[in-house]
């Protein structure tokens, strides 16, 4: 990412706005739908072995011979998932492949290919969807990944992406959310809460460019220098927001050191949400340590700037596409060298709520029931329980 | 599919449209993300030996040892692909499965998996999706695949579906698009076109009914009486329409009388657009005869009825989902007594339009370039060039 790029997003998106098909810009009919294919692959170099045939035929055909195949989308959708005021198209593809990525990640094993699928409505170029494929490419390559098919087609409204992403793994390799284990330490990679600080940054700035901009382009530069500053000192959260990075690494030095954890998700959600799957599914409790929270300077000043509770949001801010995991507490001396991975807390026993006998069958309750001892551990004070705000989309 | 069913199509719509969350509907909210998404699933069964984890973490594994693992995506946006108004949400659960199979098929594999991505507007309630989904999972039971995985998101408008399906195949029983040779018999499944005259009424007596109606609901009753009347006898042209099969069992025919075909394709977007594809990445042209094209007596009546050419909607009308493919002249003794398999026509050697030297460097512009000599044979006359009309979805 070209951190000079960042103040220019604003007027990038006035001139894609105010005319998106200029003379530079040619409409997608011009190609149709297998030309505006042909394009955007035509010069795709595989890098995974395993891919067999690619983009050209009806489906892609891989070859993961004695290996599990590892599967998982996601659905990107334009006003939802992201805002292409402030998203420039080139990161947005970057992005959408790098969260599947993380898919795989978060399950131990290594991604190897994935497939697109790209609704477009009127409002899209050919040359806007080139700057999508350039971030899809540029992930592909940082991620060694190869992109093996997928479907373009017309949509009423905005964009809509999906992706799917495969991957494999040895059988014993491979981690699930349901494994963490009474005693086992939580750990979490990089920091949290600075791709929500990020978005509210973007988000407070979109609203003062739409509150003093008349539509006039050398007003909306001038601005643009304003927001330019307003930006400066914080490039590390937009960064975070707009292009993050599957921890692929992570995964690596924890196979270097020696160390299966025992139970792992991505930090999509916010670490609330993603700590309630892993103790629901594990059936354990946790106690997570506040002053053990990896938090970024950039964030904890913006947070303060905004009136925000930086621990409110390092854990319910999305996005940050970190690893969560536990693992064994005899694995402490192997972690402890390992870059970038913070110990957070440990898994407790699981408590519940009594079940209601009148209502709750028990197994189908019991299955569904979450344990109640999801706690934080405040600097000074007493325990107090954690809740998963995440992100309910259906609000 | 039940045919009493379908008359209730209009009535059904218009309950939904008036007021989409009734006494009876629950709004998704209420179940939250993972709240609906453990609904939805929770009674999930697997069938494919090869499905090792399904719903329920970051990706699903599977295990495809020794195998080709095969994978497509497809794209359905409402307003696009589909129109709700006469779409029943059930059969779009099915049909949205059977498309995706239908890739599969169409390389001579297995279909084993799919992943569903959904996203879903304000307007549709929890009975809603359920609806959809007892539709994915008629259809999962009829192909004997697994639901393994997907995602589940709000949407600004309307519904998205994205389905990804993963197959299984030895890798020397992969038929690819680009092996027809010269002489081969080119065959074809079914009938073509029936599909597309299904649209063609249901488009019509929407616009019938919209035109009646005054958005009295008894006036509407009495309307879908007609409606019932106009559709009598043309049953399996809806049926085409809302409910197409993936020919698995065409696959499986082919299998069990030792013929494996040179190039292969499902009909999607019409029989032309789809000889195009198979010509050029063989380097083929082709013959088709007119009397040999296989047509439904119901297609033939409406098209009449509607003074469109049978034969232009037999060629350019898309979504039969039949399959067509291409074989050794060797393989006609045992193509035979294959039941609902139609001979239509033969491979050609190719023949190009001259290149521009000026314009075409010559690998890039031979890549691209289609045979001129995709030919249909009329039953009296000379023979007239073939056009891919398709479906441009950019126009």
């Amino acid at each position: 990412m070209h951190i000079s790029k960042k103040s220019c997003i604003f007027a990038d998106k006035i001139t894609n706005h105010q005319s998106p098909i200029t003379n530079h810009m040619t409409p997608i009919s011009k190609l149709g739908e297998f030309g505006l294919i042909r394009h955007l692959t035509q010069d795709l170099t595989n890098r995974q072995p395993s891919t067999v045939y690619a983009v050209g035929d009806d489906a892609a055909v891989l070859n993961h011979q004695g290996k599990r195949t590892l599967v998982t989308t996601d659905l990107l959708l334009e006003g939802i998932h992201f805002n292409l005021e402030y998203v420039p198209l080139r990161h947005l593809g970057y992005k959408a492949v790098a969260v599947n990525v993380s898919d795989i990640c978060a399950m131990n094993a290594t991604p190897t290919q994935i497939t697109i699928g790209l609704g477009i409505s009127a409002r899209f170029s050919v040359e806007d969807i080139e700057e999508f494929y350039a971030g899809v490419r540029v992930a592909c390559e940082h991620y060694n990944i190869d992109l093996v098919g997928g479907d373009t087609c017309a949509s009423m409204n905005g964009l809509s992406i999906a992706i799917t992403c495969l991957g494999v793994a040895d059988d014993n390799d491979i981690v699930y959310r349901k494994g963490a284990k009474v005693g086992d330490l939580i750990c979490v990679s990089g920091n949290l809460g600075s791709a929500y600080l990020g978005l509210q940054l973007l988000e407070r700035e979109l609203q003062v460019f739409r509150a003093t901009q008349h539509g006039n382009l050398s007003k909306a530069e001038e601005n643009n220098d304003a927001i330019h500053e307003k930006f400066e000192g914080r490039e590390y959260l937009l960064e975070r927001q707009l292009k993050p990075e599957a921890r692929i690494d992570i995964v690596e030095a924890l196979r270097k050191a020696g160390i299966k954890p025992t139970a792992m998700m991505d930090v999509s959600d916010g670490l609330s949400s993603e700590l309630f799957h892993i103790c629901t599914q594990s059936g354990v409790g946790c106690d997570i340590y506040e002053d053990k929270l990896p938090i970024d300077y950039q964030a904890a000043a913006l947070a303060e700037e905004m009136n925000l509770n930086i621990v409110t949001c390092a854990l319910n801010g999305g996005e940050d596409y970190e690893l969560l995991f536990t693992c064994d507490i005899h694995d402490y001396e192997k972690l402890v060298p390992i870059d970038d991975i913070y110990i957070i807390g440990h898994i407790t026993p699981a408590e519940y709520a009594p079940v209601d006998v009148e209502n709750g069958s028990s197994a189908a309750a019991k299955e569904a029931q979450q344990p109640v001892n999801l706690r934080l551990i405040p600097r000074n004070g007493n325990p107090i329980p954690l809740t998963a705000q995440g992100w309910n989309a259906f609000v």
